[in-house]
């Protein structure tokens, strides 16, 4: 269970991080990113709200997302990533997919802690 | 879209309050509410989190249980509750159910504007 905190709080960091220097370039005041104690929010103004969040009891990161709903993440030993479990997709290429059409530019986070 | 936005803090309010007060009572305290312009966050210490958003593209509140997953509710006009479309059951009523098993005793909230 330590184990799965430093590993989704490192993955958790991360996204606020690289989220909050993006929503600063973009400049749209409706736009925000929250971390309160392993809940992240992000706000994108008139096009929903982004969730994602620790679940511990699950050792997964769940998403919901208001362009493709809610998935849940599992951490994959073998490259560090959060895969979801359906389409082995991980959390980072979802993001850098829906964020790159909502920012209108290539984004590129990366949220492997193997990297 | 301003009748969704009154329903839904309406109905987040009163979420909102009941929880606290729920919380209050229990007195455990890694359990915690919190709410920041939308969402909602049920913290109930190692059994999970629960995610609650406004989700104002589709005038939904989405709903994200450790114990159920996630869901999302539409206002129903004929009794003002929110419910979930493939089973048309109230999110309130899901609530009830599964806090009452996490307290312990039977917890009634009620979120339908019209009662």
């Amino acid at each position: 269970m330590e184990k799965y905190h430093k590993l989704s709080d490192e993955a958790m960091d991360t996204l606020v991080d690289n989220l909050e220097e993006l929503i600063e370039d973009h400049g749209d005041s409706s736009f925000e990113v929250e971390y309160h104690s392993g809940v992240l929010t992000l706000k994108l103004g008139d096009r929903g709200t982004y969730v994602i969040n620790k679940q511990p009891p699950n050792k997964q990161i769940w998403l919901s997302s208001p362009f493709s709903g809610p998935k849940r993440y599992d951490y994959t030993e073998s490259d560090g990533s959060w895969r979801y479990s359906r389409d082995n997709k991980p959390l980072d290429d979802l993001l850098n997919e829906e964020l790159s059409r909502t920012f209108d530019k290539p984004i590129r986070l990366s949220l492997s802690s193997s990297s």
